[in-house]
Order: structure tokens, then C-alpha cells, then sequence
């Protein structure tokens, strides 16, 4: 029986599951690849992370003892970040190893380079483990879908703002104590920057659509806004208006371009997507050919990440030599299509003075402006009102020149708050 | 570049749309695969049928003309039903074709045969469109779960009942008329047995749990219960409680042995299978590896049951000789749990006679069989009441043991209303 040795880069959390889970499940691999594939190495610095490694299995400081060993046919890399992930994968790939990672900065920003590599290389690139933890959305996009031309992904593809949002939802509490209590639980960072502000989920929107669209989208041509700017008011509004808050990835081919952005939005209660909540993820496919297909579980930890990283291990195993679902898929370049030009749905909540006209200042510049309003509710308050609107389908460009214009209107009290709107129901 | 040339039997909804798919998707596939994989004979008995094929694309009625064809590598079997399809396959796989097919009747009830002899010829057989439309679960399943044991499975895998139990939680509608406009709409058949009977989702779990447990599991092995005694009463009373109807089919690993069933029951409105509604199913999977996956879309329809075709095309030029993922999953030799003795939540509902002692009479019983009361609520009628009870988990065979002593007191009005729960919160 062929035997396949890997070399395992970083021991941490991820890196050790990985390790347990190529013990445990050694027979069901071999049963399933027909070949015998074993831990063979694991380079890492700490010293404390190399005492874990079980019997058997070699440690090393120098990444070179993996480079230079002929046994070693898969590489795994675990240490995130650019370098000096970026130089062994790539030093890796020249040697004619495949290499699986879970690496989501480094193939967000150098994934073009990293592709080319292994296809250069007659060899394969993995990397399931970098956008959705265990949930095999490249792996479906890749090869099960790979005739069907998507047209649009909406992901919720951060576990810590989609915990915030969820906890928000439920408690009905503000943004800023909210977060404090995921922290304490250990479902945000000390420094939760990365996630809220909406760079996490970015980077994985572009490797999600980058596969989808077979076009290169890297992590500097997603736009994303985060979620500390949804307030309580809001939440509880949008629940009357039978919608759910998210911060979602939404990406959308139209006219043969690309528009990908992350933003926190509503959705309609009966949507599959508003049922996702706590620190799961979720990626929702749509296309002419299959209609609309979601993919759910949990976005990270360490067993389940770890198991994404064992499927690609056997996704490279079994994949014949030959086309795209060795590397490249990305054989078009397709132009980005401006936000700005893309035509959205908006919820808008405007404080006003209580005085005779407010209403109509307002529904006169949307008026003049050619944005059209579906529904509005005016809910008194002491001095002032609260305008609720939720507006029709609109021109990006115009809803937001309107908005200017309103927002220094002297009737208005304090910033409009505006969130827009995604998803029908499912049907 | 190597030429697959694929031979399809049968040229209805499905088959068309494969055509179709197979010719739009021609460069797609070519860059996924590095084959120039292209639809070169149709076998079709309907010459109605049979103009419908594209030119370029021989047409025959006699499946022989697939069989000796050599240039023809991979036979798409779309006619359903066991016979001519078995014979068919049979004969192809010992021609050495790959074989993919949509036949949930013929995988659920021969499905060893067919594995055992794709295995004995060195070739492979697939049948994604055969369990959950689109939606790659056998694919995810056998490739990227492969290394995870799975220890349960829930899915709405029929869209029918799905959608009958979706309407009459909307409408609160009776079961008779919901059907009725069902049919109407033609979400139903004119004769809806084999989908309201639970028939048609025990076959769909009995090749899912195949594979999911590596063992065999056939439709004579599920356990099957339908919705037509599913009431708009219990229905309300569900929404009262926070639970949703469903038809489940329910796979469990329990102490080494398996358990498959379907059956009608509520699961939590904040549940991911919850929202999934009309006529789209979902399955939803658990291990201690992954935590929890869901995978969500149509269940049915032409074009999105093509695609699966398509991507079990796709999955079989690019998959490696060697080990299961050719073939045989079922390495395993399990052995069955008895229903009886799962140990499972219920939803009870009792008319009783509206005088002193009723619900002491059975409480009584259900004190003396050991069974424990969770919630318990009395409804009063003119001369009688509703009690609606939710037990604590307790062993199948306790309960009904109790069940059948409350139906013979002299208080009870009527047939008790008996559901299972199934789910938490999927937090």
C-alpha cells in the first residue's frame, strides 16, 4: 500500500487536533484513500507544544527536516499569518509537495501566487480549513458545483460578530456590553478589531468568491464595514419589521462583474440564514442550475477546523492529475462592478424635531431623488420622533445622495442609522 | 485532452436537463477536469422524448448500443424503478463504465450489489441526485467526513410532506385540504403514498446512513411512519410550545449499533432544520469531530437534481483509483438498536372526560411505568378537556408500555395524539 507522510507546520490548537484526529482515524483514512497516511513530522518552536507530540512522530525546530524529506508528500501549515507561512508553502510547493493550510491572511492576499505555484508544480493546494472551519464549502464549490454558474453568496462567516449580533437579538441589549460579555466567554478576542470591524469575514468572502466566480478576488477588493455601529434601537425595530440582524459577506455577479462586500444587514425571520445563530457560520449559494444551496456548522475550533484540514488531506489523496480541481480555478478575469452602482434594499431610522413638516422634508428629498419608500412608521418620543422607513430597491449612488442631503436637514436630530436589507424569505 | 463520452438512459426532466447542463457547462467541466467530457448517446424508448435531443447526440432505444460502445466511459442511469435499471447497471459496471444514477428505489434496496460490483470491475458508481436533490451530502459524506464518525443524522428529505406540514403551520390548515391543494399546486402526486407514507425518506436514509456509519443499511431496515395523523390541533398546540413539525428522518449510532427511522415530530423554532420550509430539505449531521454540519437546498426538480448529476460526473473523472471513495463505504458490519429501546422525547395529547380524577388516573400511570412529566398543560372544553404533556426523555418501549394503559381508561375520550421531539436549539 502507497504510503503518504505528512509534515506538520505549528502544534497549536488546530495543529494538535490535527495529530489526534490522523491517529484515530488511521484505518477509516486508509480505508477510504486505499493508501496509508501517517504523521510523519511536526516542526514547531515552542518547546512545551513539541512535548505533546505523540511517540512516534519526529519534531523538529527547522522547517527544512520537512522540506528535504522525501517521505513527506503532504505538507500542513498551521501558523497563520504572511511570513514565514508564505515562504514554505511556496518553498513546499517547488518541491513538489502538496501542501494544506487553514491560512486565511496569507491566501486571501497571495493566494494568486500560492495556485500558480502548485499548478506550475504538478501539485495541489488545500485550504478548506481557511474560509468556513469543518463546513466544506470550496470542496462544494470546487467539484460538486463546478458546472453550475454561481450567481451569489451570502455568508455568515465570522463566528464572534455573528455570536454579538445573535446575543444582541436575544437580550435586546447595546452593542458595547454585549461585546464585553463575549469576551469573557472566550467568543471574542482581547483585541476583537480583526473580527468586528468586518476584515475577517473579508478575507474569507475572497477566497469564498474568488472559487466561485473562477475570478481572482483578493482581500483588498472587498469593501467591508463591521457591526459596532448597530445599535439596540435598531435591533428591536428590525425585529417588528420581522428581521433578523447579521453581519453578512454578500457577493454578486452582475453583468458578468463582480461586487463583493461585508456588512452587517437585515434579514427576513424565515430566511435559512436568520437561524444561524450563537458562533456558527453559514454560506448560502445561489444559481440558476441548483436554485439555492446552504452550507452550516460550526465556523471554528480546533477539532472542527482540524477536520476540515483532514478532508482536504484526503481530497488530495484521491484527486487525479488534470484541471482545476488540482489548483487553478480561477481561468476568468472578470472587472468589479462599483458598490455604488449596485441596487439595494435599505431600513433607515431618522430622529426628527416633534414639529409640523419633518415628515415631509424628508419624504421630500427621497422624493426628488428617486428613492421610493415602502413602508414608514413615526414613533413619538418626548420632544422629538423616531421615523422608521424601509425603503424600496435602489440605486446605491442615489440612496446615499439622499441620505447626505437629509442627514443635514435642520430637522434632523442625530445621525440616521441605516442597515440595508438581504434575502427574501427562502421561500 | 482525454474524451469521456457519457451515455445516458432515460431523457425525461432529469435527462434533458443533463443534456442541457452537459452542453452549457462544456468548457466549465473541461477546465474542472482536464477532460473534454461530452454526452455522445441517448437510449430513450419515447420517440417524443427522443426529438428533444440535441443534433450531434446519437439516439437509440436499445441499451446495448451504450454498452458496446467503447468510446462511451461513464453511463447515466435516469429511467428509476428497479427494472431494466438494475440490469443495466449491472451490465455496465461489468463493462468497466462508471455508472451515475438518481435511483433512490434501486441504491436503498441493491445497493450492495451494485457497490460490490463497481468495486469487483475496478470502476465507480455514484448516486448524489439519488438522497437529497442538489445538495452534495453523499459527496461531503464520503470525501470531506470521511475521517469523522458521524453519530446522527436528521433530515427533511422529502419536499412534500415538508411542504404540507410547512402550509399547515402557516395556515393551520387540516392535514386532508392542505394535501389537497398540494396536489393542486403539484408540490404533491395524485397518489401522494409514497411521499406522505414516510416511503420515499426511509429510502433516502437508508443510503444516507450507509454511509454515514459505513455500514449497510437498506429501506426493510427503516422504520417508517407518515404525517396524515399529524392534526391542526397538535400543530397549535407545537406553536404554543415553541416547536415546529416535521418529517424526520432520524439516523442514530447508539453503543456501536445503528437505529433508522422516520417519523413526524416537533423539533425547537430556533432549530436549523426549523426553517427549512416548502419544499426544500435539508440534513443535518453530528459528531464529536465537527460539532454539527447542515447541508440545505431543493430536494427535487429537473435542473437542480442535474446538477448533481453533473457533479458525480465531474467527481468520477477526478477521482484517484483506490481505497473507498471508489466505491465501498459499508467496511463495517453493524448491528441494529432496537426502537424500543432508543430513549426519546414526546409531545402527548389526551381528550379526557372534564371530571375530578381524569388527570390523576394518568398521571398515576405514568408514575407507576417510570415515566417522567415534563410540562403539563389542561385545556378546558364543553363536557371535556385537552391535557398536552411533554415528557422527559424516557425508552420507547416504557412509554408506549404507558401509552397503551391510558388509552383504555374509562376517561379518555379519543386516540391520544402522540409526537416525538427531536433537536435542541442547535445553540
Amino acid at each position: 500500500m502507497e504510503k503518504v507522510g505528512i509534515g506538520l507546520v505549528g502544534y497549536g490548537t488546530v495543529g494538535s487536533g490535527v495529530g489526534r484526529l490522523l491517529h484515530e482515524s488511521a484505518d477509516e483514512i486508509r480505508l477510504a484513500t486505499g493508501k496509508d497516511v501517517s504523521l510523519r513530522t511536526v516542526c514547531e518552536l515552542s518547546a512545551e507544544r513539541r512535548a505533546l507530540v505523540p511517540p512516534g512522530v519526529r519534531t523538529t525546530t527547522d522547517f527544512g527536516d520537512l522540506l528535504h524529506d522525501p517521505a513527506i508528500g503532504v505538507v500542513i501549515e498551521l501558523i497563520g499569518g504572511i511570513e514565514p507561512a508564505r515562504t514554505f508553502q511556496l518553498a513546499a510547493l517547488k518541491a513538489g509537495k502538496a501542501v494544506v493550510t487553514a491560512n486565511k491572511q496569507l491566501l486571501s492576499q497571495h493566494g494568486a501566487e500560492l495556485l500558480q505555484t502548485a499548478e506550475d508544480n504538478g501539485t495541489f493546494l488545500r485550504f478548506e480549513a481557511s474560509s468556513v472551519g469543518a463546513v466544506p464549502v470550496v470542496k462544494v464549490l470546487r467539484e460538486s458545483l463546478a458546472a453550475s454558474q454561481i450567481t451569489g453568496i451570502m455568508g455568515i462567516v465570522n463566528g464572534t460578530t455573528n455570536y454579538i449580533l445573535s446575543a444582541m437579538t436575544q437580550t435586546g441589549a447595546q452593542y458595547g456590553p454585549t461585546l464585553a460579555k463575549a469576551q469573557d466567554l472566550g467568543f471574542a478576542e482581547a483585541d476583537p478589531t480583526e473580527d468586528v470591524s468586518g476584515k475577517d469575514a473579508a478575507a474569507k468572502m475572497a477566497i469564498l468568491s474568488s472559487i466561485a466566480f473562477h475570478s481572482r478576488v483578493t482581500l483588498a477588493d472587498v469593501e467591508h464595514e463591521g457591526i459596532a455601529a448597530v445599535t439596540d434601537i435598531d435591533v428591536a425595530h428590525g425585529r417588528q419589521l420581522g428581521l433578523v440582524p447579521k453581519l453578512l459577506g454578500v457577493a454578486k455577479l452582475i453583468d458578468g462583474r463582480v461586487n463583493v462586500r461585508v456588512y452587517p444587514c437585515f434579514i427576513p425571520a424565515a430566511h435559512p440564514l436568520a437561524g444561524v445563530s450563537g458562533a456558527y457560520n453559514a454560506v448560502f449559494l445561489e444559481s440558476d442550475s441548483f436554485d439555492r444551496i446552504m452550507l452550516f456548522g460550526p465556523g471554528a475550533g480546533g477539532t472542527p477546523t482540524a477536520s476540515a484540514v483532514i478532508g482536504d488531506v484526503i481530497s488530495i489523496v484521491n484527486t487525479a492529475a488534470g484541471g482545476y480541481i488540482g489548483n487553478c480555478t480561477c481561468y476568468k478575469s472578470l472587472g468589479f462592478y462599483p458598490g455604488a452602482e449596485v441596487v439595494s434594499r435599505f431600513y433607515l431610522r431618522v430622529q426628527v424635531a416633534d414639529e409640523p413638516g419633518a415628515l415631509a422634508a424628508i419624504a421630500g428629498v427621497f422624493g426628488q431623488e428617486g428613492v421610493s419608500i415602502h413602508s414608514m412608521q413615526q414613533i413619538g418620543e418626548e420632544d422629538s420622533a423616531q421615523l422608521v422607513l424601509v425603503l424600496h430597491p435602489v440605486r446605491e449612488a442615489a440612496f446615499f445622495g439622499a441620505l447626505a442631503r437629509i442627514a443635514a436637514l435642520p430637522v434632523v436630530r442625530s445621525r440616521p442609522s441605516v442597515i440595508r436589507i438581504e434575502g427574501d424569505d427562502g421561500r
